[in-house]
Formats: structure tokens, sequence, C-alpha cells
């Protein structure tokens, strides 16, 4: 399961709060906490077994989020958009100190480039 | 339950195709087509009341949906964040018109525009 743990990191983070206490539980041990089957399994009383079917759930319910919305798909669109955006931004940056020289120019584009950093945040 | 359209149709677009396909019918029915509840139950032989409560139920669905992930929420700062972006870009472009008059300035603005549409699409 380990091996999609980028994929799940970014599901976690959108649509996680919708799992069960449990789920998420097991779903940060195993993955944030690094924590084996066997050893949540220990922690908590149950098969190692018991402990995987809740993760494999888990993993199946924020993945059948995901492609019922398209919603990771749509941010990650507006993503690449951003990284343009930035590149045109530093363009005119540089394009003004070369050329004009502008003050108010300038302050704009520090600007834009606070909103860019912020959004790329999102 | 219609005076809450816009939030319902928002609700809609981001979540609306976890919903099991009936509530999708109904709830389409009564928020895109208008028609009344009484005019659902007719077509589909049922009670107006199991009408109202496939769609009430697909309307809390949506909601618990956006009360645990708060996409939406997120969606909306990054569009306010758009516009700002939009209204810095305008004076940039003013700038450039009034006092710069650089013309490789001119078409970045104009592709970051292009961008920013884009943007406030999704």
């Amino acid at each position: 399961m380990k091996n999609q743990a980028y994929r799940m990191a970014l599901l976690y983070d959108f649509y996680g709060d919708t799992l069960t206490q449990r789920q998420r539980e097991f779903y940060d041990l195993y993955y944030n906490e690094d924590l084996s089957l066997a050893e949540i399994a220990e922690n908590y009383g149950i098969t190692r077994q018991g402990v995987r079917d809740v993760i494999v759930r888990a993993e199946a319910a924020l993945t059948e989020l995901e492609d019922k919305t398209g919603i990771i798909r749509r941010f990650h669109r507006m993503q690449e958009q951003l990284l343009a955006l930035d590149g045109l931004l530093k363009t005119v940056s540089a394009i003004n100190e070369a050329r004009c020289q502008d003050d108010e120019l300038e302050r704009c584009c520090i600007q834009m480039k606070g909103i860019l950093e912020q959004l790329k945040q999102e």
C-alpha cells in the first residue's frame, strides 16, 4: 500500500475528514507515523488483517471521492496555471528592472508575487 | 428548500457526482428543471413526501461533505485572491500604457490576463 504514499497523502489532505475516526487513526499511524500493520494491530489488540482492512477501506473511500468529484485534478490544473503566472510575473519584473524602472510597477509585482505564493499554498 | 438554491448549486457542482443516480435525477428536476415536488412525484409514481425525502437526504449528504472537507471554502479564498491579482494586473497594464510603453511587457500582461480568466472559470 505504501508505494502510493504521495497519492494517499494528497487524498487525505482533501478528503481525510470524511473518514471515520478509526480509519483516520490507523491511516495516520500507518502513513504518517510509519508504524507497520503488525505494530498497529498489537497496540489495538486486533489482527493485522483487521488493521489492513480498515486502511484499505479508507483508501478506497478517498479514491472513490476523487474519482467522482475530480476536485484534486481541478486543483492540479490551477496549480499549473499559477506556475505559468509566476513565470510571466518574473518576466514582467525583469523587464521593469531592465527597461522601465517604474517604482509603482515594481510594488505591483511584489504584491502579485505575495498573492501567488499564498495561492500556491492552498 | 429552494431558498438556498445558490448554495445547493455550488455544492452540487463540487460534490454532485457522489450522490446516487436517483438523488441526482430528483435534484436536477427540482433545482435545474424547476419541477415541483408534486410534479416529480407524479412522474415517478411515488409520494410527494418520498421525493422530498430523497432531495433532503441529497442536500444533507452534500452539506456534510463540505462541512467536513471545506473544499468550497478553499476555492472561495482562491477566487478572492484571483480577483486581487486581476486588479493589480490592470494597474500594471495601465502603468505600462501611461509610462513604459513596452511591447513585451504588454504581451506578458495579455497572457497573464488569459490565464487569470481560465483560473476564474475553475
